[in-house]
């Protein structure tokens, strides 16, 4: 086996990056052969046999790598190296092994990869730790297959649980508890997905946005999760011919619609980062070519680090497309129908991940997710940490999705290092 | 039978309304019972049986009436009274049967009614004409079944021919020809449709707009139909991650669109009417709560009764969306799909009818239609005139049409007086 050298050997830094990539992009190109057949990218859905059979190769490299195996049961799968301490809780790595439909081989996968790889070297080179270190393979995250998302992660902390999965089904009709019996998985078949020795989670995962790659950074230390709202307006016209309504006696609703659209944006712009406001859907009734639009349904969903900025602006924007609605004559209605806190990170591993970034050499900068990941459901049980590498193009949850071998690598290392603090210096967090 | 006095006769002016009243109600709802049944409002396509049984009702009552019915190859319903001057040009009113999927009882039908109510009035109260009187009710007008609109009128004229017909299907898959067929018309099975033997065309028809019931007026005179411009344009962004995309990283194609559909209103408010122009196709890909839409396509339909300042408002517009979307890095695509010249009515006519309204003191005014008529086709082959009465609200192509009896009678009187000047006066055009 190859002399990776410690993380320490800043001589010996280029030797580790390069076994990183190399294994990275191997065991990423492994893991996206797990996936339906016969479709462009990565489809990999909960409880699937494509699915099933990724867990169960993964269960098996862990075995090869001289870590130990474990399903919950739910079909989390852990291992784990233990730590001298052997009581003490575990400081847990990883990320989803589920994808959305036609994905791209990074999200959720890199996480795990890894929290893999940087085991497996601090094993190699350090021995036994003295904390117990853990990878896991998040059984569910996306909501792709059944409308549940955070199902792995939101098991292990309590804010899932079987009763809010008994009536779902998938679009076939398949139920979700079907499904996971037919993977061998269910209330019993395992250790509880509930758990209550973790010390810390900390998860590597690509950006899906261009912010890294823009700037010429190599990591994001993530600052918080964003909080969400999601609002839906509806604004009611009156349908009229094109031809024979003059503009005066309009009551056109895409035209009023057009007017918040713009002034949400001016306004975003002017609150600046990290706010986000984004009006992603829209539909205008009858949607004819010679007709007023009467009718315009739309949403705007609004994202921020901070929950009292957020939702003032969702204020803000509620009352200011409503003065709008009147100044036309138009109907206005307004419903939020989705709301997420947002989750800060760990105070204390950011700063370590900030001063690993420093004694690396790795360009990097705080920064605010705006998509959700499974550390916002691991914030409720320990210290948790989010780890941004750069996406080419910002681009996800597509075939396209790409990062390079380099940044990967990159990711790894500083993970390695993190990991290394917390599992072999023990520090207490 | 009643007898209605002279047009002159000031003291029966109520009489003669009372009766055009009544009976254009209880016509315009037999016409109604000509329908596709179990739905709302009146559904009559071209060469459909409900419109076959139409027109042969309408064959009857104008031979009842003593008038001398006639088809024409494509299934135009004529009915005469022969003038003194036999061979001199024909007088001809009318509208067209055909309606859109679940339209109004009046839209055509008022026309055809208008045109048999006067014409009747004038031969049993002043005998035989000078000149010959026809009604037509034209087989199409809406373009509903068919892609395929004056087809009746356009006919008449030398602007529609069987070639033009040759490869159109309705949705079920049936020929043009072989629904015509169905009915007994086709290509020499009648007398050509073309004619050369009109003097003019006057249709009384409702507005389709609410301008004369805002207005407080009972007739609208036409000046012109409006030109129409169709343009398709494509706005191309960047699909983007709502949550990890910053505000400045976005080139989101809906907010573009949304300063596009500002300006245009801002413009046409601005140069005023006859002026219109609406944005009432709109659709956004991908349409996804928390994606930055990539691409918008939208239409614009723009009509004025000057052709050169319809031009004009389509340049400045095509320009203003180019520079739009050039400041905000889009791409921009734009295509003129539909083109239609203004088509001024005659003047001499118009100047009659003014005086018609002053005399029968009909509060009116002079208005350019925004909608599309057969006058537009007749036009071309001799002196045309339009005269429209309110509609309630606005409201056309809905079971919800509705022009009151008053209303419909004061367009029948008018009509008659106009019919008798050039029929009985036999005033040269």
């Amino acid at each position: 086996m190859l002399e990776l050298g410690l993380l320490t050997d800043t001589n010996k830094k280029e030797t580790l990056l390069a076994y990183f990539e190399q294994e990275a992009e191997l065991w990423l190109n492994w893991l996206a052969s797990f996936t339906r057949g016969g479709e462009p990218g990565v489809t990999r859905l909960l409880y699937t046999k494509e699915w099933l059979a990724a867990q169960r190769a993964l269960e098996g490299k862990m075995t090869e790598l001289g870590l130990v195996p474990s399903f919950d049961e739910i079909g989390n799968l852990y291992g784990k190296i233990k730590g001298v301490q052997e009581t003490a809780p575990s400081i847990i790595t990883g990320s989803h092994i589920d994808t959305v439909v036609q994905g791209g081989k990074y999200d959720g996968a890199y996480g795990i990869v890894a929290g893999l790889l940087a085991i497996d070297y601090l094993q190699r080179t350090y021995g036994q730790p003295v904390r117990s270190l853990e990878v896991v393979s998040l059984c569910e995250e996306e909501g792709s297959r059944f409308p549940m998302a955070y199902w792995g992660s939101g098991s292990v902390v309590g804010k899932r649980s079987f009763a809010q999965i008994d009536s779902l089904q998938d679009e076939e009709g398949i139920s979700f508890r079907e499904a996971m019996a037919d993977c061998g998985f269910g209330e019993g078949a395992g250790a509880p997905a509930r758990r209550a020795d973790m010390a810390a989670y900390i998860e590597v995962h690509i950006e899906q946005g261009a912010v890294l790659e823009r700037e010429g950074l190599s990591l994001g230390v993530v600052e918080a999760i964003a909080g969400q709202r999601r609002l839906k307006f509806t604004i009611g016209g009156e349908s009229n011919h094109a031809g024979t309504t003059p503009m005066h006696m309009r009551r056109d609703a895409l035209e009023g619609t057009s007017a918040m659209i713009g002034l949400l944006r001016q306004e975003a712009v002017r609150l600046g980062p990290p706010l986000v406001a984004t009006v992603g859907r829209l539909q205008v009734l009858p949607n004819v070519v010679n007709v007023v639009p009467g009718k315009v349904e739309f949403t705007v969903d609004a994202r921020h680090a901070d929950g009292q900025q957020l939702d003032a602006f969702c204020r803000w924007t509620v009352d200011a497309f409503e003065r709008i609605a009147a100044e036309r004559g138009l109907d206005f209605a307004c419903e939020e129908w989705f709301r997420e806190e947002p989750v800060p990170m760990n105070e204390r591993l950011k700063k370590e991940l900030d001063d690993i970034c420093r004694e690396l050499a790795i360009p990097s900068k705080r920064m605010v997710s705006g998509a959700g990941h499974d550390g916002q459901m691991f914030h409720h049980s320990c210290p948790t940490a989010l780890l941004f590498v750069p996406s080419r193009g910002g681009i996800s949850h597509s075939p396209d999705e790409y990062t390079s071998p380099k940044e990967l690598a990159i990711g790894i290392m500083a993970l390695a290092k993190l990991l290394y603090k917390l599992g072999y210096e023990g520090e207490l967090l």
